[in-house]
């Protein structure tokens, strides 16, 4: 703690001067490095910095929330997005910025800029994204998960993980209370929602019984059921890409929870993108399709490879293996169907919406890209606990009165 | 470590004569007091120490099983114990033995003495247990379950005990390998049991495949959905009576873990003992049937009372906390059943046998008892995903072919 102040542009200068390695990376002397801020998130100081031989990512804590600073919060953050990083990168390290450098004290972590990559989330309303991106995301999430599962190695490993992720609890607490309960309290005043066009329905959503026992069904997998490490946050704001080129970045939110719960942010902020964008519909289908297909033949593949590497399942034949595959996917699918579900209310009335609604051309188109989430969204909410197949998920998404 | 050594019983002596409230407690000189082992777990030392005031129990880890000195393991697991014990204290003081003192360097528990107190194991062979113990058992895992789990509190504290549990691997490592793994393993040494009679029974559990599917079933749940803090061991071995008083002890397995594993190896003891004793099955049917109003009847009382205590299930209505009860109910039902299953089939051919069969009258009478419990636990290990009430499991119990 001594040593932690937030680093000003020339101070970061002479941070990576003083790093033989961080400064033969970017070349010269450090008084020449240009620093630029390129915070986007709602959380952390992020800046280029970048130099005549190359350039790299510097991402720092602060004692506060970036975008509201009467939101204390605690500095170890990076440390668990750290931690993530160095966890998943032997499995996906091709899919995510190189880690160079975490120092705990600063709280500051240094990583391979990705400055020719843009956000998913800002391509997808460009339409500049190459169509077929959620393949490396299957991937990405067959890999983390399947490693970091009871399944993939011996349960000490878990166990470990549990514990060193545990104390993760103010970036889970802030998924606790603004994905899964308080877009539903009237009360809350985080929430927030087109005003009067949204009201009536805002007010269904805060007082149906009925959707808060499937909501309470949710908040108990998310935090019942540690099947892997998961990112935590994998939204269309956490993905960049050059060309076929797609990465992972800010896994400060790491846990371990269910499968699902990564899957299941992911397509929802496409089914977001989808809602806001009508005639970008069947582009996001087709996304939700291939990164579904991707990440069951990843998944798959990796079990038959590993099919002893943790205690559970390790009695079972091929046979048995297959059937517990087929099992585990339709549970993978009804968390993916009920967290989508949850991302997109929340997405909509809760604190921290979604910019993709700014893509609708005007205040009716908004209204209905809304309403269209947040009917898509209970739907998926309610029924996920039936919905076991990538074709069931296909056909609610697209059925009349959902989307 | 360096202040660690074995204590003998004059050791002891000096160790609690030099500690002010546990010297008061024995009363007189420490040269005075009487030094008694009574180990009896497969693990531990454990000493009784009466003076003239009074008495206390002493409980040291060794560096090795106790029975087993090659089986070497480390000295941590009092650690879990004192641990698990002052967790769970302020719920169900009354029903465990009061922690006095706890050294880390020493790795040595003293409690209070229960020498007037039987092992219910013991007694049930004899018939000296005042029949309906079992409500009391009941309310011990009702109160231990319900305020440790992601309902009754709040879920930092959940994670907290996820972290503090989560280095218990050495204990939890004989779980996962002598409970849930080894005894379906043909080519596993700890196994050991009646030959020529069961070796058929046990050839046909050691290669069926369905029977493998259903155990992997539960060596998941039991990593995988970390509920509440369980005892983690709670068998009949671990419960002493006097009268109508009832104690749990030896609770050095504790983990996180499903609410059915400790109520599933209760009642798989039970059984056990039903299996041995032909004339006690109604008894024991009678005090399955009996913990399960109890723990059914305290649970959902807790959470009446504290409704919104934890993040899940935060926002039901009344309405909707009743249906969460009875889904979360048959889910520890389904839960007890498989566990109850499990232990039935590990504790008839693995490692640790129940010393219950040494209750039958001669050989052809332990192997029709052996029989029995071999045929009754399989069908609860494969049946279980199906038994939701108090019912289903007294008819499986009873089935003609089961019991």
């Amino acid at each position: 703690m001594t040593r932690y102040r937030t680093l000003s542009p020339p101070d970061l200068r002479v941070y990576l001067g003083a790093h033989d390695a961080l400064g033969a990376r970017l070349g010269g002397p450090h008084e020449g490095w240009a620093v630029r801020e390129v915070s986007d998130g709602n959380l952390n100081h992020v800046f280029i910095v970048e130099g005549p031989a190359g350039a790299v990512c510097c991402k720092q804590s602060l004692p506060h929330v970036r975008v509201d600073p009467d939101w204390k919060m605690p500095l170890t953050r990076t440390d668990f997005e750290a931690r993530y990083m160095r966890r998943v990168a032997p499995h996906v390290g091709h899919l995510m910025p190189a880690l160079l450098h975490f120092d705990p004290d600063l709280h500051l972590i240094v990583m391979e800029s990705l400055h020719h990559h843009h956000v998913l989330r800002g391509m997808l309303g460009e339409a500049t994204a190459l169509a077929g991106f959620s393949a490396r995301i299957g991937e990405y999430v067959a890999q983390t998960a399947f490693f970091t599962s009871w399944r993939g190695r011996p349960f000490e490993q878990s166990m470990a993980d549990c514990a060193a992720f545990a104390g993760n609890t103010t970036l889970t607490r802030i998924t606790v209370d603004l994905v899964l309960t308080d877009p539903y309290r009237a009360a809350c005043a985080r929430n927030h929602w087109m005003t009067p066009e949204l009201d009536a329905t805002v007010a269904e959503l805060q007082t149906d019984a009925a959707l808060h026992a499937s909501v309470s069904h949710w908040q108990e997998r998310f935090l019942g059921a540690p099947q892997a490490l998961l990112h935590g946050d994998l939204h269309t704001g956490s993905i960049m890409l050059h060309g076929d080129d797609v990465r992972v970045i800010d896994g400060e939110f790491a846990l371990m929870g269910p499968i699902g719960f990564d899957a299941g942010l992911y397509v929802g902020n496409l089914l977001l993108h989808a809602a806001a964008r009508r005639d970008h519909a069947t582009w996001m289908a087709d996304e939700i399709e291939t990164f579904w297909r991707s990440f069951t033949h990843e998944y798959r593949a990796l079990w038959e490879t590993n099919p002893t590497s943790g205690d559970v399942g390790a009695l079972l034949d091929a046979a048995g293996r297959h059937q517990a595959q087929a099992q585990e996917l339709a549970m993978v699918m009804r968390d993916l169907a009920g967290f989508a579900g949850m991302e997109m209310i929340r997405r909509t009335i809760g604190y921290a919406q979604v910019s993709d609604y700014a893509l609708c051309s005007d205040r009716t188109g908004e209204k209905e890209a809304r309403l269209r989430a947040l009917t898509l969204g209970r739907m998926l909410i309610t029924r996920g606990r039936r919905i076991e197949t990538i074709n069931a998920l296909l056909e609610t998404i697209e059925e009349p009165g959902g989307f």
